[in-house]
């Protein structure tokens, strides 16, 4: 077993120990951000950790209407014109806090005078030293180079970020469901091998997914690119419309995450304009009929829409784990990459 | 001679003429910004007009040190919670001004009381007449599929309001100089001819470009996916580090978008590494050296590093045309596309 499956494995209880031991510091976060009053979200992350930005994007519009910026880290660090975060709440997502970009945006929001929250699984890093408040996600060394679960933790910290801003018990209650949900979509752990299967031969692809689960299309697609070495390019629905549904056809094949909620109808419509020109599909969903004919279909739990994105991206690493295996490739240390990444 | 090659002539004379003709509409749209004070920008758009909002997003924070945020129409048309928008200034942008979740969120800000913008092609649209302000491009229609003039168009027009706002006036003076420097980057034209060839046989790429311009990279890659059907994924430099440098190799070549400034020799590192991989380049710079051995290199004007989008794009463009011609399919209907889009 590769140590990128253990990790996966133990998200359960990763998400679970950190709704537990973070829960103080988070009513602190809540309590300073209610206190200042934000109109708008600055975000600042790399690679998988800025696609839990992008959850952080969703979900504060969505349950607090503010505004999500993600943040322009060469404004800091290459152009010396940081812009001010008057009015902002500032969360910097990274699960080593070391990447110069990302800590000099944190560091310039706190001198500023903002809110600023540290997500991170090295509560000793720059980045946590940077910011006035930090979740530590407490998931343990993650060992693969691949993120997964400091991903879902993220996503866990971010959830419960936004629902202690906007005081909303019902939904605190409901992530407590989160380590179920995503110990009963582990338990479906064998249902991609069909998928994988099908994609055996693939070079290029596209990832489809709205709202909630727009974070869960980047996240599945660089996990692809990262372990298999796809060139799997994540897109909404809307945006995949407006130019690039052109490479659509056999050599082009999509991958759809097609939760239960408002976006599913919206990732249909893009699945049949891909049908219409010849394109293959691999459908995630809950509801089996999303997918048509042969088309490999991987279930998913029923999990409430606003949380379906932890849930939602784990065939995705599933997926990309089956199908380095399949090919041959070492999930742990793929194509030389690093664990760490340092950029300005 | 095709449609878009004409169109993409047409460029300096298209950006000439909007700068003269709305001076008077930029000058209120800045009075205006300026007695709001906004803390933030929120932009909403798609496919092209989305790259023009990314410049948008880099040039109001480097020049007005203002955060940006690109919108989550979703909020608005399928999840029916639009964010608030208090202490914005909002800025659509789309040629046609039909697609239903720009003018949503364009409308809604507007209804919140925000100075809002339009900026398009269609000022009789339905985004002109949700907005409080408008700048008419007035590219007369643009009929090939691929947007080029109306690219630059909406980049001009998009510095000339942050130039105003911050009342800039030696960049203002300067700003009369973009058609001469696109009528000198078209003069270029035979030079991306060696990339054209070097690309022959492509499926998939990377571009690369940062600060000034990530626009331009997701642009050209934009084009190259709609024109070649290259699945040509765009990247900072930075992110590009950070997990999808993975695929780097012989059949993932890397287009580096390279002008002289502030980001050059991150996009310099970021080649390094795709040669160490085996991975081939093709470069777009003022600077020869930028390219080492035999890789094409393709020639740009010298420009101000806040304009160079504007001539940095021109090679993108003819190369996506030039490659599409040279596969022998049509750049003026690709691949079943239609000019406008309408997504909710």
């Amino acid at each position: 077993m590769s140590t990128v499956r253990d990790e996966i494995a133990e998200q359960p209880d990763v998400v679970g120990r950190l709704l537990d031991r973070e829960a103080a510091a988070i009513d602190a976060i809540a309590e300073a951000a209610r206190a200042a009053e934000p109109t708008f979200v600055v975000t600042v992350a790399r690679g998988t950790s800025d696609n839990a930005a992008r959850y952080a994007q969703f979900l504060f519009g969505w349950l607090a209407r503010l505004p999500v910026a993600l943040a322009t880290p060469s404004l800091h660090t290459l152009y010396g014109t940081p812009p001010r975060y008057r009015g902002a709440l500032v969360i910097g997502i990274s699960q080593s806090g070391v990447s110069p970009d990302v800590v000099g945006v944190v560091d310039e929001a706190t001198r500023q005078g903002c809110v600023t929250v540290a997500i991170t699984n090295a509560p000793d890093s720059p980045m946590a030293a940077a910011a006035r408040h930090v979740v530590d996600l407490g998931a343990a060394p993650e060992r693969a180079v691949a993120a997964t679960k400091t991903y879902t933790a993220s996503l866990a910290a971010v959830a419960a970020v936004v629902v202690a801003v906007v005081g909303d018990d019902d939904r605190r209650r409901e992530l407590a469901s989160a380590p179920g949900l995503l110990a009963g979509q582990l338990g479906l752990v064998d249902e991609v091998g069909p998928a994988v299967e099908a994609a055996v031969g693939w070079t290029r692809a596209a990832v489809i997914g709205r709202g909630a689960n727009y974070a869960t299309a980047f996240e599945t697609a660089l996990k692809v690119k990262e372990l298999t070495g796809v060139a799997a390019e994540p897109y909404s629905p809307a945006d995949f419309l407006h130019g690039p549904v052109a490479l659509a056809g056999p050599d082009y094949p999509v991958l759809a995450l097609a939760p239960s909620g408002a976006t599913r109808a919206n990732v249909v419509e893009a699945l049949d304009e891909v049908r219409a020109r010849g394109g293959r599909a691999v459908v995630v969903s809950d509801d089996r009929s999303v997918a048509v004919g042969d088309e490999p279909w991987v279930p998913l739990v029923v999990a409430p829409e606003w949380l379906s994105p932890l849930v939602a991206v784990v065939p995705g690493q599933l997926f990309a784990v089956g199908l380095a295996e399949r090919l041959g490739l070492d999930a742990d240390q793929p194509f030389g990459l690093t664990k760490v990444t340092r950029t300005t």
